[in-house]
């Protein structure tokens, strides 16, 4: 089975089958990491760039290692060095990275939409990285990846997606994907950081803590960003953790195997304990691994590879 | 053919013969980055460091790109990050980077002279990455390589580089390389960014676009540097785009088939215009391609490569 | 012979037998950075991380260039665009760089220990790069490296090391390491800039430069950091100069066939000379070279290399 798109953009655009195709083979990519000798030439002379608006340590860092497992060659544009403290446009520098003979370019970006306007300028396949608060749906396949590895199977699953729901990438990602493959999907948080459209999306809105955990299989605790509070959008980070951290105690309210993921990096002692973090029921580290091999997946399919050739 | 000299510091010093020995190894090049399989052993353990004191994501991009799709590897230096910040010199840092193994150091200096001055202590290859108002050979290279490509040759054509000639290295780059080659140049900018050694250079000088650009065959618009503005050196921003501003109607002044080139990143809208930046005359996109391939012939030259053996 | 470690955090922990182990991996290794063809494919597959809380482009450069030469994948995290600027914890920074499947984490922090704490809580060797004032083994063992090489060996020779002791982890690592191998190791510098503990660790103290000199087969001349002079520990630079700055007359102090390293980067005129610093007694770019060598080895070493394997 072929990918047939030139970019990926976002969950939302996404069938089930293209999905499935993804998660299908991040499995043997999986499997790439594990091994001693990591490397596969199969991507060799493919380029990758990571053109990064925002900085991101974690995200940059799994496309680049991803892209080298495979043999591709990548290299970094940092938004603080580039022509764009020049003011060059995204569509200028696009088509620049873009004749200069790149394959793909992973793109993040503060503003909502930024991928998609960068794809429909340059022929090189484009991955959103996160564009603002409108998409990160490398992070929503590697949280699906997890789950589906833990559970056999994201259908009939019950999530609920802990925090700041509405400045969430995160958390729209996991929403489109997972309803698509038809788990019921729970968001709870402040009612101020609640967007307006999430019941249209799918998801069920909870404002406690207590009924949203109640019996769900998975638990994805959200980043609390700090300049959030500053901005008057909750009471404290105090009253934060006291209403929606996630602590041992609220963890039973959960099914006895519930798992708990995190997209890090984590405030430790505020929206997640400690001990919930480095807890038997955390698969935080792992996802990190599938991060890594969900991005194999993609390069490999966007630069032409064809499952059944890597599966068999 | 080989290449003889240790370093590329400027055109000026360069005889035709070579010129035209970096033009010609640059049309393989070209080739390799256009195949799906762009990665040759060529240059497999040489190694390249960049050296950038100023910021620059295209040059350093391009020099990167090209030594990767010629296997050599890569390490880049950022003056801000660097023992530079902790006081070191140039030759310091030069020795040190030459004591490591590095096979070709590319350097971009705010100072004059810089690459000439590194070049003189350290024994590996010095490119000239660009080096305060002096010169950009590479950019040079890349312009001739596209005005060759798209007209067969350089000799008695006209050519018209528009902009702040006075502080372009470019500009410099481009009359030393062209007038060699047997170009008429032209250039054109307000008269207190002109040089006052511009005509022994071999340039002729005009004051007012019009009979500048009367029937040429490539217009070269240079890039406006706001703080040049901010230093009263030329009056404001829409009176210069006004006066020198490279619009659809200006254009029409030239020959049928002239090119329009920009070495980016554009100010849309100021130096040029879109419909001109993005019209059928525009080869600027192809002047990025055709840098990554003049690197490569650099890097591959300059290493010890021989013309005759990658082009045959 | 095979290394039995995870990690490299100090040179105090290592047996003499490790210790050689190293240096005699490094030969070989050098090697490989004296011929055309540099690369080997030894670690193909390996990636190594380098995560630096400080500047350094030297040490930085110097372990990306010998895992290169190895054919290892490299990656570099720096602080300021970290998820460590977002308040993460360097314990998660280095369980996330461990679950993507990194082999080597090089870590360079502010914190004494922070290499230990890291090495405590990931799989993953760590590979000491400078931590605080605590140890950067691999500047010890670069300088035991060249000071043995010409010297043939350390044992009984008298190395001096001058500058500011107290806060320099070069000068720890080098009085570990050097008196370990049987090295007479004496230190000077202003009394303000001596550690208490410094004759437990095994060496002699001076405090004025003549007496210190007379008579050695070395002398390692510390950088003096600026920032200390603004915190009043030496009177002003002049003052340090004239009582500790390295010049030929005062070379004369030393065996006539001394040496002098320095670990870079300079401040010519301050802590040495130029006419020293230049001169044929300075063995400074050879130890720029030998760094690449013993981070190979070490490189080689805690992915599992065998000695045997490399040098027959």
């Amino acid at each position: 089975m072929f990918w047939q798109r030139k970019d990926l953009l976002g969950l939302k655009y996404l069938s089930v089958e293209e999905i499935n195709l993804i998660l299908d083979t991040a499995i043997p990519m999986k499997e790439i990491i594990g091994r001693k000798i990591k490397k596969t030439p199969t991507l060799r002379g493919r380029s990758m760039v990571t053109l990064f608006y925002e900085n991101s340590t974690r995200t940059r860092s799994s496309f680049d290692l991803a892209a080298k497992f495979l043999s591709a060659d990548t290299i970094g544009v940092a938004a603080a060095s580039s022509s764009v403290a020049k003011g060059e446009s995204l569509r200028d520098t696009g088509l620049t990275l873009n004749a200069m003979g790149v394959d793909v370019v992973v793109i993040r970006h503060p503003a909502s939409g930024a991928a998609e306007y960068l794809a429909k300028y340059i022929p090189a396949a484009v991955i959103n990285a996160g564009d603002g608060t409108h998409e990160h749906p490398t992070q929503g396949l590697l949280d699906m990846f997890t789950i589906r590895e833990k559970k056999g199977s994201i259908t009939g699953l019950k999530v609920c997606i802990v925090g700041d729901i509405l400045h969430s990438r995160v958390a729209r990602s996991n929403i489109w994907g997972l309803t698509k493959l038809g788990a019921e999907v729970r968001v709870v948080g402040p009612a101020t950081l609640m967007p307006l459209d999430i019941e249209q999306m799918g998801a069920k809105v909870y404002t406690e803590l207590t009924p949203a955990l109640e019996g769900v299989d998975v638990v994805n605790v959200l980043r609390i960003q700090m300049e959030r509070q500053q901005q008057g959008l909750f009471p404290s980070l105090r009253e934060y953790s006291r209403l929606f951290g996630l602590n041992q105690a609220r963890l039973e309210l959960t099914k006895p195997d519930a798992l708990v993921l995190h997209p890090g990096p984590m405030n430790r002692g505020i929206e997640i304990d400690p001990q919930v973090a480095y807890g038997s029921r955390s698969v935080i580290n792992e996802q990190v691994t599938n991060g890594v091999a969900v991005r194999m997946a993609l390069l490999y399919l966007l630069t032409g590879g064809e499952y059944d050739a890597i599966s068999h």
